[in-house]
């Protein structure tokens, strides 16, 4: 174990957010350049083409280690990145991360079901954690991933890279600023064809159908949008179990949410047909985004006193990837929680368990602060 | 009672619509240009800037009488459409159009809790019967309008404009014809802000809030474009009671249709946003309209093949007015039933009453064919 997790482990009783923080302003005070490691795990499509690539437009981080379960991915991408050798693992070499200090941040690319097992290994190695969405297959598991990087003393964020996009930031801070009047309907459509013979439709792996996979931004889209946790749920799937596509996940789920503030959202979820958008109405007009949280090409219209207008906004200096990659160090320096914490993962958790049960019983389910 | 009434009765037997056709085919045969006499029951906004200027455009139909509770409307519209004061009826007088034999249908266009009991009473008096949509309250009611129709064997059809609307017509085309795929998911919002002190907001009057009225359009346009007819819905109602407009009546009531083709739908009811907007999103592709069912200006687009492409359809000889109010006497000379017939008014409050009781019970409402 490294002096630095020992530290954090012996000022976990004085508050593990201040103790990282100030620990990180410390130590790093005099190099206010540091680029953070990042050990990306498994190396599949979103890992290798979406942030590897960006990682090394970070101003904040670096990619030092990667950790793949295939050996030629590991020579490749390896080679491609200049990561050294003593920087590649297995995962059954995977625990000695804790040995290697040019590691600071684990990001957890793998199957659904493999999220909490290597982030809790990760923090109980000492690093922090970067896990992508859905943060888990359960909320039981997120609970326990939020408390491992407690106990740890290292920070825990999903990757929920639209909270970094402009085009998102600019739609939530619309539709909560009032300038639609009460936000009254949310609709938020998300979902792709999901071609056959992939993880993702392998319940063991992926812990569940679209839902987990895409209709998750459709969830995530409409609580960002109305800036509150809803208070009920009500869903709908609709499973062909004859597609061997569908043998253990859901097809569609259709759900709706209701928000203590008034709002309602009705929220598409698909592995079989294309949507990728959503939609907020106040009582005075209404903001369109299609695509809302593709890559890059977002469109966005904002309607008020009966004119349609397109919003264009400006390149961002970084784009949501880099600005996601970047946002987990800057916490750490700052000593705050990030912004899609893993509080913010668990919420989605709760409310797709909370969808698929209602769903499973054909009632609504009322949720609990 | 009119002979034309009484060969009727006597014919009931023999089966309504082959009897009534009958009678048409041979009493009309001599006169292929008669335009049938509406009579329209209650001079609000909608009968008087929609519906009695369009009558004068039709083919088969014209305007020959007018029903009104306020005397100075049947002085102004009565002198404005030049219907002699023979023509003009009082709610009191509603019954002596039987002995009207310029008058051959009856357009019910009076708040919703009265479109059972004029209706039954045009039935009762001989006449053919178009009512506006909602058919009725009840979808009791609505069976006792089609069980007085029939007795009487005159024909019942409800107000659907958009059934006879280019775009929709092009629309239900596009969804059936497989050219999408598959029919996975169909979103349908309709909504708008409630202007206070209407009868629409005073349920003794309007029978419910946005689903009776404009969340109507929503369902009726989910079942169209589906081509089938729904087996289960699930519904989630919000409405703030504390303002004054939904003291009685419902705000908003968002709904999820489960098809047996194995679509579903997810639609909006909103007497607090505007919406007037379809999409249908098959396997390979979607179609989108906004606004979908207005009375002018709809625009339509079409997703296939990674490219979207705008429809736009030849003005038609007709509008969906001309067409809707023209249809009911061609139904009348071919003896055929209207294409908006009473049956299909019947489904939707089926459905209505499927929608309030899910809402109210927080569960999905499996129905019976």
């Amino acid at each position: 174990m490294t002096g630095q997790a020992d530290r954090r482990l012996v000022l976990a009783g004085m508050g593990a957010t201040l103790a990282a923080g100030t620990l990180w302003g410390r130590a790093r005070a005099a190099e206010p350049t540091r680029r953070f490691g990042y050990a990306v795990v498994g190396l599949g499509s979103y890992a290798t083409n979406q942030i590897m690539p960006r990682l090394a437009e970070c101003e904040h981080a670096r990619l030092t280690a990667l950790v793949s379960g295939t050996p030629e991915k590991l020579e490749r991408y390896g080679s491609e990145y200049g990561i050294p050798a003593t920087h590649r693992y297995s995962y059954a070499q995977f625990d000695r991360i804790r040995d290697n200090p040019d590691i600071d941040i684990v990001y957890v690319i793998l199957p659904n079901s493999m999220h909490a097992e290597y982030s809790i290994r990760a923090a109980q190695a000492g690093k922090h954690v970067m896990c992508e969405k859905p943060m888990a297959v359960s909320a039981a598991e997120a609970e326990a991933m939020i408390a491992a990087c407690r106990q740890a003393g290292t920070k825990l964020m999903i990757g929920y890279r639209s909270h970094f996009e402009p085009y998102n930031l600019h739609a939530m801070e619309v539709a909560r600023s009032g300038v639609l009047g009460p936000t009254r309907i949310i609709t938020s459509e998300h979902g792709f064809y999901a071609q056959p013979n992939q993880w993702r439709l392998h319940r063991p792996l992926s812990g569940g159908g679209s839902l987990m996979d895409i209709g998750i931004y459709a969830l995530n889209a409409a609580r960002y949008l109305a800036g509150e946790e809803p208070v009920e749920v009500s869903a709908m799937e609709q499973t062909d179990k004859s597609d061997p596509r569908f043998a253990t996940v859901e097809d569609r789920i259709d759900f709706h949410l209701r928000f203590p503030g008034g709002a309602l959202a009705s929220c598409v979820s698909s592995y079989n047909s294309n949507h990728n958008a959503y939609r907020v109405h106040g009582q005075g007009g209404w903001l369109r985004a299609e695509p809302a949280t593709s890559y890059t090409g977002h469109q966005m219209w904002v309607h008020r006193d009966g004119e349609t207008q397109q919003v264009r906004l400006p390149t961002p200096a970084k784009n949501q990837f880099v600005a996601q990659l970047d946002h987990l160090p800057e916490a750490i320096m700052a000593g705050t929680e990030p912004r899609a914490s893993g509080e913010e993962g668990l919420r989605d958790m709760r409310l797709i368990e909370a969808i698929y049960q209602s769903a499973r019983e054909g009632r609504a389910i009322k949720l609990t602060a």
